[in-house]
C-alpha cells in the first residue's frame, strides 16, 4: 500500500479538514467509498462550487456567493441596528438563538499591530463609509472580551462618536447554568467588573 | 439565512460524513471558506475522481482504481498464503502491524441468511476459485467472532478442506495490556475457550 493510490491520496486530502487525523481520515475514506459513494460525490460536487464560487458581501464582507449577501438583501431587516461580529459563523449562532432583526458587519478579526492586522484589514473603512450613510442609529458590538478585541472596540466606538451613532457591546459573563467554580478566572473577572444593580 | 445558499448546500453536504453532526458540518464549512480553500478544493477533486473510479480488484475484491491491485500485483508477496478479511480496511490494519507478506480476499461482510446475504454477496465462489487454482497451502481467517462470523470461518474451512488447503483463524482474546476488569465479556469467554498450554 506503499504506492500513491487513489485511495492514499483521498485519505491525505481529506486531512484538511479540521480535527481530522491520519486514522480518522482513513475511516472517512473507507466509510465513503464503502458505504456512501453517492454522498460522497454530491459533496465533492457541491465542496468544488463553494471553494470557488462564494465570495464576500460587498456591503457586510461575510460569506456569500452574491454581491449582496441574503441578510443586507432582505428589507425587512432593520437598517437601524448594525451588529459587529468577527466572524461569518457569529451571524449564525446570532441568528439561532436571538430574535435580532438588525444588519450586519463581519470584521475577519480583530487589530492586532503585532501580527499586522490594520485597520483596512478588518473593512473598518468601509464600517466608517457605512455609520456615514446616516442610516444607523446603533452599532452593537458583538467583539470577544480580549485584549484586542477591546482596542477593536474603542477604535468602532470613536468612529460611531463622530457620526453622532449610539455604541453598545453585548454582555460578557457568568454563562446561562454554569457553575461559578467551573468558569474560567477571566469570565468571572468581566462578570464581576460588568455587574449591575438590581 | 434561511434560503439555500451554497453554504448552506455545502453544511448540508458535509452531513455524509462519519460522525459529523450539523454544528460540526457548520465548522468544518467556515474553516475550509475561511482558512483552507486550496485544501477544500484538493479534496474536492481527489473525492469526485475516487468515488467514480476506485472499484474493486478483480482478483481478492478489495478497492483499487486498477483491475488488480497493488498487492495482488505484487510479485514479492507470498502466494501460499491467504488472509480473508471482512473489510478493505482492515488490509491496511494488517499491513501497518504484522510482518505478513501473503495475499489476502475480501468478503465485504458476514454471511447472514436473516438479512439476505449469502455466498454470493461475499464472493465467496470466487474464493472458491482462487483454492481450486493449488497456489494456496494456507487459508489464514481474520474474521469476527461473532456468530455470523464464526458460520463464515466454517463455510470456507469446508471448502478448504475440500481442496486440501490448512484453514487457520487469528487468535481472539485480552489485547496487550488489556486489563480483565475492563474487557467486555464476550472477549474473556473467548480467551478462556482459546487457552493453549504453556
Ligand atoms: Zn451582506
Ligand atoms: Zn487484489
Amino acid at each position: 500500500m506503499a504506492q500513491r493510490t487513489l485511495l492514499n491520496q483521498l485519505i491525505e486530502a481529506l486531512r484538511c479538514l479540521p480535527g481530522v487525523g491520519p486514522k480518522s481520515a482513513q475511516r472517512i475514506a473507507f466509510h465513503l467509498l464503502e458505504r456512501d459513494r453517492e454522498g460522497g460525490s454530491r459533496l465533492a460536487r457541491v465542496m468544488a462550487e463553494a471553494m470557488t464560487r462564494i465570495g464576500r458581501c460587498r456591503r457586510c464582507r461575510t460569506l456569500s456567493e452574491h454581491e449582496l449577501c441574503g441578510l443586507c438583501a432582505n428589507p425587512n431587516r432593520d437598517p437601524g441596528l448594525l451588529c459587529v461580529v468577527e466572524q461569518p459563523s457569529e451571524i449564525v449562532a446570532i441568528e439561532q438563538a436571538t430574535d435580532y432583526r438588525g444588519q450586519y458587519f463581519v470584521l475577519g478579526g480583530r487589530l492586532s499591530p503585532l501580527d499586522g492586522i490594520g485597520p483596512e484589514d478588518l473593512g473598518l473603512g468601509l464600517l466608517e463609509e457605512r455609520l456615514r450613510e446616516g442610516l444607523v442609529s446603533e452599532v452593537i458590538l458583538a467583539i470577544s472580551p480580549t485584549v484586542e478585541g477591546s482596542v477593536t472596540a474603542q477604535y468602532i466606538a470613536e468612529c460611531a462618536a463622530q457620526g453622532n451613532v449610539k455604541v453598545t457591546r453585548i454582555a460578557h459573563g457568568v454563562p446561562l447554568g454554569g457553575e461559578l467554580e467551573y468558569v474560567d478566572g477571566g469570565t468571572l473577572a468581566l462578570a464581576f467588573t460588568g455587574r449591575r444593580a438590581l
